[in-house]
């Protein structure tokens, strides 16, 4: 990997779906002259070069070296500037055979287009303006979004509209900055820094972007999911339950085979919210010192979940590490296991009554983990002060599509109604806020040495940069490499 | 799934990617009013409704449950009949995130779309004369193909050369069936077996299904692989050399995480050939019966390989197990391994010098080795009479693109030199190869009773409908059933 971000912009190709055997995959290019290069290894290379953007070649794919037909594609023709990334590009869909693949990755290597880089497709997207640094993140957390709510936020994110809302407060910024400046350079001109420097705006900044970054919170529980603990004395029927609940969800969730395999291994979706669902059950078998590890392991998995379920066994009643668990994890979710056993007591007070072996009580199971998770939700809100409504706080805000008026008509006033995941955007949100309280500090304190005023206008200047850096407008070479670089290939 | 292929043609929608995370999944749809059912759940409805075929509209896809979008999209849209299945078709290309794929099945089915069949695709592709049943079945073939000599021998297929060709003798044949009926009917006129049945003609197609049939013996090679063991005194580097063959042509493979994951798990391609390595290592340590057990194992794997690899540690030389192994398959590829070691005796005249470690010595293991598999391949070969040319058969064969003029003007001289996969491809073409040998003993017999003029009909009846099975012409409902169930889904 000599390559580089910041070279000039050759012509780059990726397989952008999924490796593996399938009816389609599809290979991505872009670049300068990348038609031009395409058409001799195609089939109907003239109509290619002479097909508008957003059209569809229907062809061969052809190895030019030997003339063998390599595949029948279709290939997706778009022109600059109007294409995803601002450059010509096309992409092919071809069979979906890892040979095909390979094959035709070959060919256009030695036609002279370099693999792209991980994220290059989405680098050159935003350095040719078709999306700001917010939006290429949101592509890469779209992709990578474990559930609906985080997908609802990732697209929104994608839509632009926070990005235009924080460029608008950095303009802003930036508009009080110079006419300070300007005052400062006249000397003889009296001006007080809360003359200058207008507190009531910089507070409603203030505000608006603090309660953006509390958002994380809410961002983080929704992309990397709570963690349930199925705990409770051995032969409860723990991974009965465990099965239960991931395949069940499994089963409606994903009717297609392998598409569970690397995003939900262990878990499922609940109300948009990702659920990664431990199973203790095992830790407890054989004797003596495995079992005392076991118990010891069990405990502190229970104490560091999110939520807890307590299964105890019905036709056994409470152990001493049911109650054990209880005394200690108080907001347990308990359920009642085996009451399809006829010697199973009733439930007492509290708990749900299951069985995991005939899918009884599930409903309710379920209903219950939902209210822990809305509260947690709610509890992470904290400033932001959503997600206690009832649904995923992502899916009930309002929608701002891309190319719709999104920002209200005065800047100051609109709220940032987004979630941010990223814990860049949080830190330099966080930047921005404590800069902001620090020129909020010099204003406050009132006195109008010229000295202050400088200071004002530094902690301000770092505000606006913040937030520069957090929509891309002055990130450095350095930055963007390494925010690209961590996405996934085809992207 | 209690929607059958035969049933009308509904909308129908499925994944045609590989599920996972990734830049981009495509969805496929079908089916005659598919457009006007995903306008509503697309943000440029009228746009879509207004797009020609092979066109790309760019928007967003939105539940039109409440309203929310679900991702920004590309929908390529194929207007019928000109499309792959013959009907209006559209596939939307979001980006690569299962709970994306997932929200958009899910709000496709609420607006009356079904999941599509394993294979239904292509089963409205044949239906609608989009493609014979041999093309058909040659997409899943090409998605299939381990190597690239079965992916081309697929490609060839794909292309309708051989169907043109089936048809065409089929054709002739029921031609010369409906002379000799009418010849039949006015028992008045004369007319002998001989003349009624040309020989020659006959003879001529016999000879070519024939030949055709017995390529199937070189694509089940190329699609089945060649079965390598290495085999070996213990510890003579094993396990290195089968993890170099491995690791080394997976890092010349398939740059992308992910590719191999399926489909080469322990093996390489080799020259356009699939091979699948078998390690025998590990299964001689221990002692006692179960080092008795590992021997039996190892001889046995040995015994069945297409090739063996005797691998000696050149610091010991030759042990009793590389004697037995030697006597036992003489044909074995020999290599002297460790001659990185300063005690390693020298390489003795007919074996390989090879330093597993260092990777010295592994493109003359490679090359021996392709040497092997050239062999078996011309061994499958037979009639057939290709693939000893040095080069996988699939690639030396001239290829017939779709909509040139494959077939020579006269069918009868024209030679089948394609390579079938297929069982039942290869039982249909030994079934019309018997019914023209049963008309040509007839024919050859010479006497002209009427009750042999119609049996000879008969037969060569049969070898017609045989052909006509083949290419989907006269296939029965079960069996189309029962050959696109078998397909992936997506396609």
């Amino acid at each position: 990997m000599s390559r580089s971000y910041l070279d000039p912009p050759l012509p780059i190709v990726a397989l952008a779906t999924v490796a593996g055997k399938s009816a389609l995959a599809v290979l991505r290019a872009s670049g300068k002259g990348c038609l031009e290069l395409l058409a001799p290894c195609f089939s109907r290379g003239e109509k290619l070069l002479a097909a508008p953007g957003h059209s569809l070649v229907h062809g061969h794919f052809v190895d030019p070296g030997d003339s063998e037909a390599i595949d029948e594609v279709l290939v997706a023709v778009f022109r600059a500037p109007a294409s995803p990334t601002g450059e010509d590009q096309f992409e092919i869909s071809c069979h979906g055979s890892p040979v095909i693949v390979r094959r035709i990755l070959s060919v256009l290597e030695t036609a002279g287009f370099s693999p792209a880089l991980p994220g290059e497709f989405s680098f050159r997207a935003f350095a040719n303006g078709k999306e700001d640094l917010v939006g290429a993140e949101a592509v890469d957390e779209l992709v990578s979004a474990p559930g609906e709510a985080a997908r609802a936020e990732a697209l929104r994110r994608l839509g632009g509209g926070l990005s235009r809302r924080l460029e608008m407060a950095r303009k802003t910024m930036l508009g009080l900055l110079a006419e300070a400046e300007v005052r400062l350079d006249y000397a003889e001109e009296d001006g007080s820094p809360s003359e200058l420097f207008p507190a009531e705006r910089l507070r409603s900044f203030r505000d608006k972007l603090s309660s953006l970054s509390a958002s994380w919170s809410i961002g983080k529980l929704h992309s990397e999911g709570v963690r349930v603990v199925i705990a409770g004395s051995a032969n409860a029927g723990k991974s009965s339950l465990f099965n239960l609940l991931v395949r069940e969800e499994r089963a409606i969730v994903s009717p297609e085979p392998g598409t569970t395999r690397d995003w939900i291994e262990s878990g499922f979706e609940l109300a948009g919210i990702p659920v990664r669902l431990v199973d203790t059950a095992g830790l407890r078998e054989g004797t003596g010192t495995v079992e005392a590890i076991g118990m010891d392991r069990s405990r502190s998995l229970a104490a560091g979940a999110d939520v807890v379920i307590c299964l105890a066994d019905a036709t056994l009643g409470l152990g001493p590490a049911d109650e054990e668990l209880l005394a200690r994890r108080a907001d347990a979710i308990r359920a009642w296991n085996k009451v399809d056993r006829s010697d199973a007591a009733p439930a007492p007070r509290g708990w749900i009554a299951l069985s995991a072996l005939e899918g009884r009580g599930l409903p309710e199971l379920l209903g219950a983990l939902e209210v822990r998770l809305r509260e947690l939700e709610s509890r992470a809100g904290g400033l932001f002060g959503s997600g206690s409504d009832g649904r995923a706080s992502g899916s009930t805000l309002p929608l701002a599509r891309r190319g719709e008026a999104a920002i209200p008509s005065s800047s100051d006033t609109a709220v940032f109604d987004f979630v941010v995941a990223s814990p860049r955007q949080k830190r330099l949100l966080d930047r921005a806020v404590a800069s902001l309280e620090g020129t909020l500090a010099i204003v406050e304190a009132g006195p109008d040495a010229p000295i202050l005023l400088d200071a004002a206008a530094l902690e301000l200047r770092d505000a606006a940069d913040a937030l520069g850096e957090l929509t891309g407008e002055i990130a450095s070479p350095e930055v963007l490499e390494t925010i690209f670089s961590g996405f996934c290939l085809g992207k």
